[in-house]
């Protein structure tokens, strides 16, 4: 029961209810079944086969052609959610399902999102609601602190955190931040069309850099034919003698290079890029160095992993996925600046209809001009009950159970003649082929993921196919990577 | 209860629940209370001041410095809510709240994006989960059809609609489809510092247009000053004229007209630009014609209203936000393309660890390539059961009821002779001020937001400030406006 101050007291009988208000629906009612419906679903989980057996278009042949004139009732909208939708969703949260990245979830985090959108409230500016953002401000210190990540990205210095959607769209605030500081705000003032004699900008990933820094880099004009992929050391890190070698080239060029996406955890394998070795060649050219590490980077929440973020202290920018690995249900991509100031500069335009004294007095965040919407809701409700039900230990216990079933698995991998780790890492990501080439690798993932019981995703390293096994479903336990493994090995 | 496939028995008692698995949190017992606590909340929410009374950092003074070591019991971080979060949020969601835009949520639409949490799944790629897919493109086509728009926006054409998360984000993938257009995929190939002979590229966007247009430009790399302001008619629409012309000027100087954002309903005060005469420039000159009727266009889903709409069918894409008039709770921005081939091969990189066989079979849609970010959670739902419950029939009443409020106020302010309505138009936004000046407008403002019991935003029109009411919460009633009236009369 919310409190109720008293100095708004109203008639409650006098009020007119339309048939839109709230109290025109039975809320209670059917929330309670929805919140049912999901406990049963969750518990039950196991029950379906990871993977749908649909064909392209069976949904929408469940569905009517057209909206109905009148409303429906209720029961019958939501059975159609077990008749239609059920039936052709992956189920992610599977404690089978090894696939892409863990998409991990929580009856906290579940709760959370719930009451944002109870309260919808709009989180553009501190004074649309100082909550969502004082509370947003709070908890991502809290997670700078946690991931002991450099003080400088605490709101109490020149930098500080926001909760974005997804890592694509912080690594593009990265990108547009780093190409206007590069331009003297050029970019996006005269536009990059101008010529404005500092060189072509030029940014530089590995060669097994995630899709979206490329898709940033064509989204904020610098095309991707001003990507450069920097070779790979054998264990797929980027080789930064190379990337060394390619800044100088490139400025001896006339170019100028901008921007350098260091991978905490390639989505192929896991390589962390040598971030410290980066940061030098970075810190001699100017060059702007955001660190992506969406799924990995939750790892260092436990000391023995913290050496990932090595050299993180030198960093202009970092992000990492509450969403994938630490039970925030997704979207909740956590995304840090070193200096705040460039990326407002580089976001902000402040219209006359949403000025306010706050904003203009100086002393709040409008966190509008972090990201690239304007409108916002109140996700960091979702990470705030994350870390109050689960506590540091329990979010900790959660990455060294995933890590330990992975090093069993690893081990398993290492014992069998007739497969072989790729490029092993000592966290949650486990990747595999089969010594008798792709074909043979191939077979293996359609068992397993015919199998119903298990789902796997694939890359592939040096043009070959590869197997990923990621582990990190909230109620993944040894028997299901059990049950994998003898569905790798084939013996089910 | 969802249905349970016997395909895959397993042993309830047999399987192991770590502490963080779905069953080591009582989901039910919580997610009832929460149900409960929301329904107390919107049923008692006019018992507090629309704005909160907090200074800034109240917020983070309640909170503790560090996040806990061990786990919290559950009804601490509830009470929480209480004590920290509902004195220092907006309540949107208040009867009395009429600034800005409705950001109006439904307990339909609550319950969709709680079962989209719970769910978890990915819907990044159709193979990722299919019904996230298959249901978005479905519910899209229904809207197109709801709000009178062209057939090519519809999924069985060559265009196609997407769930986005807010206007600003629509409206950049139509900037970057419109820029890749106008340079033949030259700005995210070689991007556009590399001159391509074609000239400056110039958008048009009328002076009273969204400040998301310049920001999106910005990030796009087009750059703020390559945006021109057309200037507006008496009733604050563009100026067709005056477009026209400063396109031939523009193309005289050997610059390159790409893009031209028509607003149907202005921010400030719903001005309608003119998309039909605007779309015949457009033609003549390659322009991609984007039309933003963010929080107006949800009005044509009633046919007295349809005229908003006139000219689309000649528009490259159009969005508008059930997010904001139509029940569903943010975000829901519906966003139409009539090529979807130009959005795609702008936006989409396809790696490896992305390929599947439903992707390469050509014959589903991957919503991945139709926006920014990758992820994207299943926003469908909320849409498909708010356009159930209430039925076409349900949302025009809410529209029309909300117009018809409107037309109340926009009465009483032409009988009263010391306000003055500015460019009124039909709808459910009411712009006025005081005949005495800035001052006597601001007093009125400050009286309103001060009374606890209604909220006010407000806009410059010509330099002179204007209030505004925006009429559209969900529980919005005929005595809620009579009270706003009494305030603004200052009888109370």
């Amino acid at each position: 029961m919310p409190p109720m101050p008293d100095e708004h007291p109203i008639d409650a009988h006098a009020r007119e209810t339309p048939a839109t208000a709230p109290q025109a629906f039975d809320f209670r009612k059917h929330g309670h079944a929805m919140v049912d419906w999901i406990a049963d679903y969750l518990e039950g989980i196991e029950r379906f086969p990871v993977q749908p057996a649909v064909e392209p278009g069976w949904v929408r042949a469940q569905l009517p052609r057209s909206p109905p004139d009148a409303g429906e009732p209720w029961e019958r909208i939501a059975a159609d959610v077990d008749r239609v939708i059920v039936p052709a969703i992956t189920h992610w949260q599977h404690p089978g399902f090894f696939g892409y990245f863990p998409a991990n979830a929580s009856g906290p985090s579940i709760l959370g999102e719930l009451l944002s959108a109870g309260l919808g409230v709009q989180g553009m500016l501190w004074s649309t609601s100082p909550a969502c953002t004082e509370l947003e401000t709070h908890v991502m210190d809290w997670m700078c602190g946690m991931l002991g990540l450099p003080a400088h990205f605490m709101s109490t210095g020149p930098g500080g955190g926001v909760i974005q959607d997804t890592a694509s769209s912080a690594t593009l605030c990265a990108v547009v931040a780093a190409r206007e500081r590069a331009t003297g705000f050029a970019g996006s003032g005269g536009g990059l069309q101008a010529a404005d004699g500092t060189g072509t900008l030029v940014a530089y990933a590995s060669a097994d850099a995630h899709s979206s820094i490329e898709k940033d880099l064509r989204i904020a004009g610098i095309g991707a034919a001003n990507l450069r992929l920097v070779p790979v050391r054998a264990d797929r890190s980027m080789d930064p003698g190379a990337f060394a070698s390619m800044v100088r080239d490139d400025v001896r060029a006339g170019r100028r290079p901008f921007l350098c996406v260091a991978a905490v955890g390639t989505t192929s394998t896991h390589a962390v890029d040598p971030v410290r070795a980066l940061a030098e060649t970075c810190a001699a050219h100017g060059i702007w160095l955001h660190v992506d590490a969406a799924h990995l980077g939750i790892a260092a929440l436990c000391q023995e992993f913290r050496a990932i973020h090595d050299g993180v202290d030198l960093a202009d920018s970092y992000c990492t996925n509450p969403h994938k690995w630490m039970l925030v249900n997704f979207d909740c991509d956590a995304f840090w600046v070193r200096d705040r100031a460039t990326l407002v500069r580089a976001l902000s335009v402040l219209p006359e209809y949403l000025r306010n004294a706050a904003t203009e007095g100086g002393k709040v965040i409008d966190y509008r001009d972090w990201q690239v919407p304007l409108g916002r809701r109140f996700r960091a409700l979702k990470l705030w009950f994350t870390i109050r039900h689960f506590g540091k230990r329990g979010l900790q216990d959660l990455v060294r159970r995933h890590v330990a079933l992975a090093d069993d698995l690893r081990a398993r991998v290492a014992a069998e003649p007739s497969l072989e780790s790729v490029c092993p890492t000592p966290w949650s990501l486990v990747c595999l082929r089969h010594r008798d080439g792709d074909a043979a690798t191939q077979a293996i993932i359609d068992r397993v993921n015919a199998s119903g019981t298990a789902f796997v995703s694939h890359t592939k390293v040096d043009g070959r196919l590869v197997l990923r096994v990621s582990i990190g479903a909230p109620a993944v336990a040894a028997r299901h990577v059990d049950a994998l493994w003898e569905l790798i090995r084939g013996a089910r």
